[in-house]
């Protein structure tokens, strides 16, 4: 029997990305990266979408069991149909399964891009072996995925794992989706750049190395400069990330709560300052849960594969979506745990 | 081929209660209530509760499939140990999975109350055909079960789905786990009735009925009083449990943001209490979700089994756990969704 070929897709605001997959491998045979485009409308960006497909796909295409596609925003896995991306003009109630579908004759398959980055953490990064998993990705926004006794919880409508939107402060800051102290609106990289402008222009710290990273102009502080000053140990900085990081920890122990996952997966931007947002984190953690069952044997980690890990969990949702007498001949890799 | 039969049991600190379920019939065909006489010890508990099951069983032991065991405290159905039993003197690591199957010499499950109730709601109560379910038992603590995608989430050791211990105000009111802040110090029975007591006795509410249900004792108000108030019509009970049921929404608003849930089912004592109550989550609920999603398919209803959902969760566990060969020979009331 050939091996069995998959191709992912992560369609961003910026960047179309594809890959091609065989066998149990998440290292592709082929991969391409080109423009989304996205001001040239929906049209343009499916016919853009269907070209990267087809250039992975080489001669393949027959051969291809399914194609998982990663997108930004709320979508409905069930019915194929993202309501609205937000960084992608005019996809409201866009049926993509069915569109692409019918441009390439292939199973297509979809899901909201930080769910398949977990997905991807799951299958071949760093939560393999878990059948409980919580995934955070700690970016501009704060998104997340869950997998729960070896499957990916996605709920009723698709709309579930918003780990983001979980209330961490009442009446906080205002979130992106218009509510307030979310989590994404406390402890995202947005809104510790939002607090280092305004305690700065505020006055109050006037050693900080961030006057000089900005030249002075600390109304244009961003969350990179943050990151950079904390890395260099000023101490300011460090206090903000470490303030984000008591957040975000306070609110992995109710997810903990609700969830008793084995392992928590830190990706994203923010992620990559390492100890100095997780070491916060665990603290947090630790200090916010019931009972030390919850943190004892659930180690808080980094996230493995990068910018790969929504391309990765896209070509796993395939398999993840099959019907189970293909699936069953597919790589143990490749198959979620029974 | 017989129709298959089942015993659940639900173990509490006061009484011990077992039925005998013989089909897809949710109503028992032999049921018994017995003391529990916790204090003298885990060894007598445990002869109770074998003679409790006996006694259902009658002649048909041997012909139980299962025995599903629901029991109060944290639990790793996986081990089908109980780590801790807070109204059972003596249960600590109690392995009761084996020290049942020793005596009985049948299979035996068992699982945390809140998370049976749910089960058992699901099944044959108020969330019957629903896949992704959220129930909540309000009582004197705040527990709570969870239905994913057609299975019951236990976590990776059994920890899962306490969502009475989502922080729902911080450094607020301190909970019986030791945190502060949770749910269930905010807005179970013995919050409101804690909150009524210390309200009434800084002389603001004169004009009360709570006055005239305690005999003017207001330091010995109960959770009971103020729901009759209540449903009264006494405007500052009424305000008491609408407090509560704004803490409710806002932190189920966190949970359907994680669950996507298309039903919540509202359990326990205090949900008795209909609209007085379920209407101020409701408006909750609206008012702090991220979008209307996730509240218009998702009714928020009253629980349909009352006392018997755990018992009946239990039965219910057994096909739940039973291996697939055994499960696809049993009714299809009794199976989980695909």
């Amino acid at each position: 029997m050939p091996a069995l070929q998959v191709i992912g897709v992560d369609v961003g605001g910026t960047s179309i990305r594809a890959a091609r997959f065989v066998g149990h491998s998440h290292i592709p045979v082929a991969k391409t990266k080109v423009p989304t485009q996205a001001a040239k409308g929906a049209d343009a960006v499916l016919q853009r979408l269907e070209a990267a497909i087809r250039q992975v796909a080489g001669h393949e295409l027959d051969n291809v069991a399914g194609i998982g596609i990663a997108a930004a925003g709320p979508l409905n896995p069930h019915t194929g149909i993202v309501l609205n991306a937000p960084n992608l003009p005019g996809w409201q109630n866009l049926p993509l399964k069915q569109l692409m579908e019918d441009r390439l004759h292939r199973p297509v398959f979809i899901g909201n891009d930080a769910n398949l980055a977990a997905l991807g953490e799951w299958k071949f990064g760093a939560a393999r072996g878990h059948q409980d998993v919580l995934y955070l990705t700690i970016s501009t926004g704060i998104g997340g995925g869950v997998i729960t006794s070896g499957r990916l919880l996605v709920g009723a409508n698709g709309l579930g794992a918003e780990v983001g939107h979980m209330m961490a402060v009442p009446e906080g800051a205002l979130c992106g989706c218009g509510q307030r102290g979310h989590l994404e609106a406390m402890a995202s990289g947005t809104a510790i750049a939002a607090a280092a402008r305004s305690r700065l222009q505020a006055g109050n710290e006037p050693t900080s190395k961030l006057w000089q990273l900005s030249g002075g102009d600390v109304g244009h502080v961003t969350g990179a400069m943050v990151g950079e000053a904390a890395l260099a140990g000023d101490d300011f900085a460090v206090g903000l990330i470490a303030e984000a990081g008591g957040f975000i920890g306070r609110t992995l122990a109710s997810l903990l709560h609700a969830f008793n996952s084995s392992i928590v997966v830190c990706g994203g931007g923010v992620s990559l300052l390492g100890d100095v947002i997780l070491n916060p984190i665990r603290a947090s953690v630790r200090e916010h849960v019931m009972s030390e069952a919850y943190w004892r044997d659930c180690p808080i980690v980094l996230a493995e594969l990068g910018d790969d890990a929504g391309l990765v969990g896209a070509g796993a949702l395939v398999m993840e979506s099959m019907p189970a007498e293909v699936a069953g001949a597919v790589p143990a890799a490749f198959q979620t745990a029974a």
